[in-house]
């Protein structure tokens, strides 16, 4: 493993993805004259849309994780050296923070914002239990069933979670912490972020012995 | 075939469909601000992407059944057992109903709901027979002209017939009984269950007799 | 050929083709409040989704032509025998007038209907002969660099034709005369049928000497 | 390599390209009744799909460049000759300026027109740049992660450009010079032109070296 080549992957596809959730929603509250729905929509299909593309091209050359969740349980499943693990959420979360400030560019926003948007309460949280339970078992379910369709899966969950859940499905740390930065659509104020991030590493590890009892290797 | 895995996979699965299903109901109508064609959109979008999700990582475990009808089905083509088809049903209408109620926890609502929405006649029970037929012929011809292609053929096939079907395509018992606790976008009031139910295995067992003529064995 | 296998195959895609076609038109409207723009997007989901299975399901046994103009282009090219041209064009026709009634049946309406609604003029005309001359370019091009892939890029061609032609793409003669049969969103009055037809026809045999060009043999 | 089918397969896929992108957009205004957001989004899915039709059909043909930056960066790569590079941007630019005509033709409209939408700022510039990179990204990665996923993998990256840029990303010489030539809305008035180019231009040579530090080849 290049250790330059798999960093500068989770920077760019982290990057991206916060560029994507980020930036479509501000042109989705922009275009849609009040109306969320009509922001939400097209919010899901790029994200979904943009996962896939990550995914396959980074997955490869890093695994493409852009999730410290994600990396979290890898590094349980002793899949990732405890020293990697940590480059990777460093990483993750630098490059989640940098996608958000260039959406802000692109649409000559304040570089530097803090949310205002209030997301909290057990429904909400129970949400991100859900969400992030749901995205560890299509990785390592998909690990099991199908490998080749991870990327599409990912994205395909992601842009149902968005719909389905009552948080829209942040699902990642890196993610979360960074939009506590955005007073748009997507962000979050920052005192509700803790309790996300509790919430999703929660459900990530909840998935570990879930998917064990469901996809058990032939001599079990 | 490991059985507690197998149940497992039946309950995970039929228990996210129905958090797709109620939870972007509700989502999608809270978002429409009455325009319900905004609700029905990312509601068959987000069902279409989680059911190609959900069977392809269950259906190397216990076929990714998630539906009485199908479960019927492979029992009269003797497919699965009578024993395991029993156990099947069982799970996926408990499922379905676990599903529905973290939907509502999810989103701030009353556990226990009963649907007060009235979905009934002709036309409504020739959707269902339809649906159903429909959705059995994309399982018996999937296996026999594209079998790694079910997944995605599933939820491209339901998303339309979201669409192109005047009940919505509930297409699934599990389903049906489930969404009768719920008065939300996606409820059904209890006393228009029983016809839905003989619609959707009217039409399942017509298929077969139908997918038999079409995709016969090169022998015959 | 089981050649009672492969007319039911016919009649069964085009058939659920125009259920789609007819059905989710009316959904949408039903819905749309007013909006066309918020009829027409799931339409041409709900269409191309069921394109992609349809052609997935029937086309190891028929080809899954579900239309006249194609059935021609193969006719030219001698892959099917005038007889059985001829047999297929009648089978497409009589599938596409019954999934008309059949989607009036479901929405409880008149069974048969005529349609008023105008489609004419130099635009729209010009709108058929370019779509039907893409459609056998994907089909005839697709049969050359990529067989596995044409039910879904029939899908996604025919999901975009319909927003870039000024006809929303009908590139089909027996759906053309189907929807003279119905006076809802996607109708066309009887004495518009004709020239669309010929539209069609031209654009469809105009592919077959450019699609030689472009994909010419090795040996060529 | 027969020039003749290449260049043909470049101009088609280029002018059916122009066709979707300034078709989609008539079609979505008229029907959108001011709201912008609803017409954005079929444009962005029908562009897409078309997108993933289109490189699937003509790549292996003529490499399904269809844009002035990607030739330019095989170019710069060396894996296509200064003459041949040369003759790709003349028939995309041709094919462009004839597919935008075409669609004035189906819509009845003008065939000549100018455009008069202000598209410029350090924002719109910042969006073509990180537009253009992105694609440069997904077709040199794909070509070492995934090369069979390219056609969907561009298709689903411009879908979602389309909404997380502020510029919409053009992201293509041949598609920018040809939207000034529709007073409709996809195009770019004249002035704003040459910065898109620059921009686009500067996006898609900085995609080189970064590609080559993530995706190496095994031996270094």
């Amino acid at each position: 493993m290049n250790i330059r080549a798999t960093l500068l992957a989770e920077f760019l596809g982290t990057a991206f993805l916060l560029m994507t959730i980020v930036g479509s929603g501000i042109m989705g509250e922009a275009l849609a004259g009040g109306q969320v729905g009509a922001a939400l929509l097209p919010h899901a299909i790029a994200i979904g849309a943009m996962l896939f593309v990550l995914i396959t091209l980074f997955g490869p050359v890093s695994g493409a994780h852009f999730n410290p969740a994600v990396t979290l349980v890898f590094l349980i499943r002793r899949e990732i050296a405890p020293a990697t693990a940590v480059m990777y959420i460093a990483i993750q979360i630098a490059a989640a923070i940098v996608g958000t400030l260039l959406a802000h560019l692109m649409f000559d926003l304040d570089i530097a914002q803090v949310s205002e948007k209030a997301r909290h309460g057990p429904g909400q949280w129970a949400a991100e239990v859900i969400a992030t339970f749901g995205l560890v078992m299509v990785i390592l379910g998909g690990l099991r069933s199908a490998p080749y369709l991870i990327p599409i899966m990912v994205g395909a969950y992601i842009c149902a979670a968005l719909w389905f859940t009552a948080s829209t499905s942040f699902a990642n740390p890196a993610v979360t912490v960074a939009r506590a930065l955005t007073n748009t659509f997507s962000g979050i104020q920052p005192q509700d972020v803790l309790p996300f991030l509790l919430a999703q590493v929660t459900g990530a590890v909840l998935a570990i012995p879930v998917a064990n009892m469901v996809w058990r290797t032939p001599e079990e």
